[in-house]
């Protein structure tokens, strides 16, 4: 295709509303365009992106057995009543009335449509397991949308769901969906990570999400050094250490005028920050909690969620916190609590001995508690964040690593959480009803096109892997306008090289050389021929790889053969650095 | 693919809900699933046919020049506020608020939304012309849809948008996208007719839409059986007879007690209906007009809105046409109208001599009236309703004949409606500002697939047209589950055809022959193969073509040189009979 026929609106300055750079250079390269806040126009290249991940993603969709199927954007109210989520789901979930005055939501997700079709349509276990998957437009009301197509409004995912007679059926269809997601990211040439997620509130077993690492990422996610473990910071764990063992000492009451911080009692007791347990007080619609922790760890709130199994949980207020205890704030403590506070420390904090924590009173602390001598030993869950350098949970040698992630996948065992809801039996081989049990799995479609960016840019502009570029190679016809030979030998070239099955962009503008480099850079094809009446003079091509900072001069068969390896070198090459993180 | 690999929600009983043969047949053969009123679920085989249609309406899109965009589905408020479209557009526009209350709509078209794309970014005649077409879900709050795809609130566009410098450049795309829609539709295997429409108050110069011909279809459509002339109901015209020439009579008022209707004022006045002028008020944002017909003819009344140049016409109560007459219903006429109500004369009553009409007084009629003598010659345009067997006004030999229509496109002259509500100019050759000329071309991509449904069926299902069938061929294991060696044929012959390049439904259930032949016939695939243990031991294929009523034995060979002839033949026929029709 020629340049001049595919509106591709560059910027030369960076536009102000963009913070990522992801959003910065599509923006720039006329990849996309804003319509009002959180909702973006596919311009003709960003699309031709877009279309070759719908195309890998729907391929490995296929290959797993999914069949595709298309639901309505716009979803009726009642099935949301049903499950619950109409309630529940927050202003994310944009409701809306139809000119009959009933009520309907815009689709940020299906599992309420394609329960209430599976009730439907499905009556017998003859007819499980099955798996339907759709690319579609959903749409969730940010308060704030940002980060352009990270994290808008309307946007694009493909999701599935699967519908089974039994856990162990789920199981093979989980694995399935994660080796394709596995083969879809691969394909598309990110550098990803699968990661162990928690299931949370909603129930089944399993679930992880695919994050695309990038230093931008919203997400931290961790690693082991030494074997697979993976996983994202609410789900990922490390041993808690065994019971210290030192001599009990002698338990005693030590003022602390005005001290409330940690770091405060520790410099004025002479005590290591861990030796301390602070309480943090947290609230679960209004049912007040304390919470226990060792003072040099950080409460993970979803995990309290969790362990407490409330949902909605949030830190409580000092003002909260006082009323709830009695005792001042930065003074609360375990020992002698007035009430009947409902207790959880993190595992770490029963491994201490003589330990420091406030006494409930102002300005006064104990030192040399220990468990069971001076206070009942609590309830524990694991409520802190790791952080680098725990011990690995998994295979206990390595240690665990953080990095950021932009999370472009989840897989995650529904269970029957939506069949019981929803009544969505069918009849089981002895002819009675069964419950069913499901599956979902999503791809932010559109946001691996940001992620991929994120992953993939230098400070010329993007470097799209060799699965999404929106064209293989770009031809640079070099004053083409005042050179007839230049223009037909660029076209004529173009179409051996679309011949070839490579998809081409030659860019025949009337226009600066350096302008167009810079254009070439900036929307990042991977490879670039420059023809001009000096190459033509010489009988080569002058070629350079997107990622290269010199050009090289190849006869044409030697530019085709640099190309064949080239497309299939990079998918190689993509996929050898993929393993080596994954196993790194 | 195995029909025990793909879900096919086959329903013997016709639903209840569904009227037209095209919804009655894609629920019964499993293709499409009611999710709310006017909102469907695309289950595996529908989507393979929708896909079909998206495929071809792309190809010719690109093939035009066209370039692929996406829009938002949720559009800004302040965009149709913009145009003036906010207040006009009926509740067929669903409004909404989101979270911060800020008005949006879910789009039905996307003119405003392009519009503001194309004038934040054309600036210069040199970026023009350009043609963008996405292939998106819409919106429309029907009050009462029904018809399945027909009609429904969420369905499939695909809308293209054109800018220009001036009328010319508009003029060569227009006639670009008007022959991509013949080829389109041709390729489709659709049985259409382009016709002449209205551009109506919006503007712009010529539309034309595409009709898919089926004797369900909503409209009626009107052609000539001479040339090539076809029109919609409100663009169709028939050129005036010429001015009678007999000789004036002496005009009188006649008593006509109780004689309110055409047919009986000709009845007891004993003369023909063409006769007599009716008059039939009608109201536009309350204004009161009164138009003339001749009593043999039917008042268009969108016909009359445009030559009034009104919007939101409408017929009159009696009470009202009283009301503004100051006569009673039934009696009104031309002759000595009290007050200045605006009269508009269809153009056929002007070529009148010796006609008859109300006295404006209650039981009793004017007759042999003549204009200029008896009555000022009123303003006349052409109001009235073509019929069957009218002249044509194209070649004025044939005459035209009408048949019903389902409209699947529309291209459109837009002119600069929405570049000077919007602002959108941009820099012409010598540096002034220059509005924008705009044309849009629309196809209903989900309403082609039940179109083509209306015209390709019989009582056992549908009948689909190559270019759209969801399998190309259907083979049918017969007794598969107690033959392995069926069931390995079946495969192996699946296998080779779709090696062939032939997308193959093997239905290799556990039913009964009659219920498989049943199902490939409602399910509409042009070629079925049946595989036995009887052909096996003759070593032939039992091949039956959709539409036929006998089987063929053939060998192997002979099956595949039959596929490859009746795929590119049907085409052909396809393509033949629309030309027969076009020219019929």
């Amino acid at each position: 295709m020629r340049a001049s026929q595919i509106f591709i609106p560059t910027l030369k300055e960076t536009p102000a509303e963009a913070e990522l750079v992801s959003h910065q250079l599509l923006l720039r390269g006329g990849f996309i365009r804003r319509l009002a806040s959180g909702l973006y126009t596919w311009m003709p290249l960003g699309l031709r992106v877009l279309r070759r991940v719908e195309r890998v993603v729907r391929e490995e969709m296929d290959r797993s057995g999914a069949q595709e199927v298309l639901m309505p954007v716009v979803q009726p109210a009642e099935l949301w009543q049903e499950s619950g989520r109409w309630e529940k789901y927050g202003p994310e979930l944009l409701r809306l009335k139809d000119r009959h005055q009933r009520d309907f939501c815009l689709g940020p997700t299906h599992e309420e449509v394609i329960t209430d079709l599976a009730r439907r349509e499905i009556h017998s276990y003859r007819q499980l397991p099955v798996n339907f998957y759709q690319i579609q437009t959903k749409f969730r009301d940010e308060i704030r949308p940002r980060f352009g197509l990270m994290r808008g409004r309307e946007f694009i995912m493909k999701d599935a769901y699967s519908f089974h007679m039994d856990h162990a059926s789920l199981e093979i269809t989980y694995q399935g969906m994660y080796d394709a997601y596995q083969r879809t990211f691969t394909r598309l040439g990110l550098n990803f990570r699968a990661v162990e997620a928690d299931n949370g509130a909603i129930g089944g077993k399993r679930s992880h999400e695919f994050h695309v690492l990038a230093d931008s990422g919203e997400d931290a996610i961790v690693s082991c050094n030494h074997c697979d473990y993976a996983a994202n910071m609410e789900k990922a764990c490390s041993p808690a250490p065994a019971v210290e063992q030192e001599a009990w000492l002698e338990a005693e009451q030590v003022a602390t005028p005005g001290i409330r911080s940690v770091n405060g009692q520790a410099k004025h007791l002479g005590i290591a920050t861990r030796k301390i347990v602070k309480t943090v007080l947290v609230l679960a619609e209004d049912k007040p909690y304390l919470l226990l922790l060792r003072g040099d760890d950080s409460l993970n709130l979803i995990k309290a969620a969790h362990a407490l199994q409330v949902e909605g949980l949030r830190m409580a207020t000092p003002e909260e916190a006082e009323a709830a205890t009695g005792a001042p704030v930065g003074f609360i403590g375990p020992k002698n609590l007035p009430g009947s506070l409902p207790v959880l420390a993190d595992l770490r904090v029963l491994g201490l001995r003589n330990f420091s924590t406030g006494a409930n009173m102002a300005d006064l602390h104990w030192v040399n508690l220990n468990w069971e001598r001076d206070l009942p030993r609590p309830d524990a869950a694991d409520l802190r964040e790791v952080t680098a350098g725990d011990a690995c949970p998994h295979c206990q040698q390595g240690t665990l690593y953080i990095r950021r992630g932009i999370e472009v996948g989840h897989v995650f065992q529904l269970g029957q959480t939506y069949s019981e809801k929803m009544g969505l039996s069918v009849l089981d081989e002895s002819g009675r009803d069964a419950l069913v049990t499901m599956g979902c799995y999503g791809i932010g479609v559109s946001r691996v096109v940001a992620a991929a960016v994120e992953q993939h840019f230098d400070e010329r502009g993007i470097i799209w892997p060799a699965a999404l570029t929106p064209f293989d190679v770009g031809i640079v016809a070099i004053h083409a306008r005042k050179s007839p030979e230049v223009a037909a030998a660029a076209q004529a070239l173009h179409d051996r090289l679309e011949k070839a099955g490579y998809s081409v962009l030659l860019d025949d503008r009337d226009e600066r050389p350096g302008v167009q480099f810079a254009t070439m850079d900036l929307i990042g094809l991977p490879h670039r021929v420059v023809v001009s009446d000096k190459v033509l003079a010489q009988n080569v091509w002058e070629y350079r790889a997107r990622r290269a900072t010199e050009n090289t001069l190849l006869s044409e068969a030697e530019l085709m053969a640099h190309l064949a390896a080239g497309l299939s070198g990079a998918a190689d090459q993509e996929q050898q650095k993929h393993q080596e993180q994954a196993h790194g």
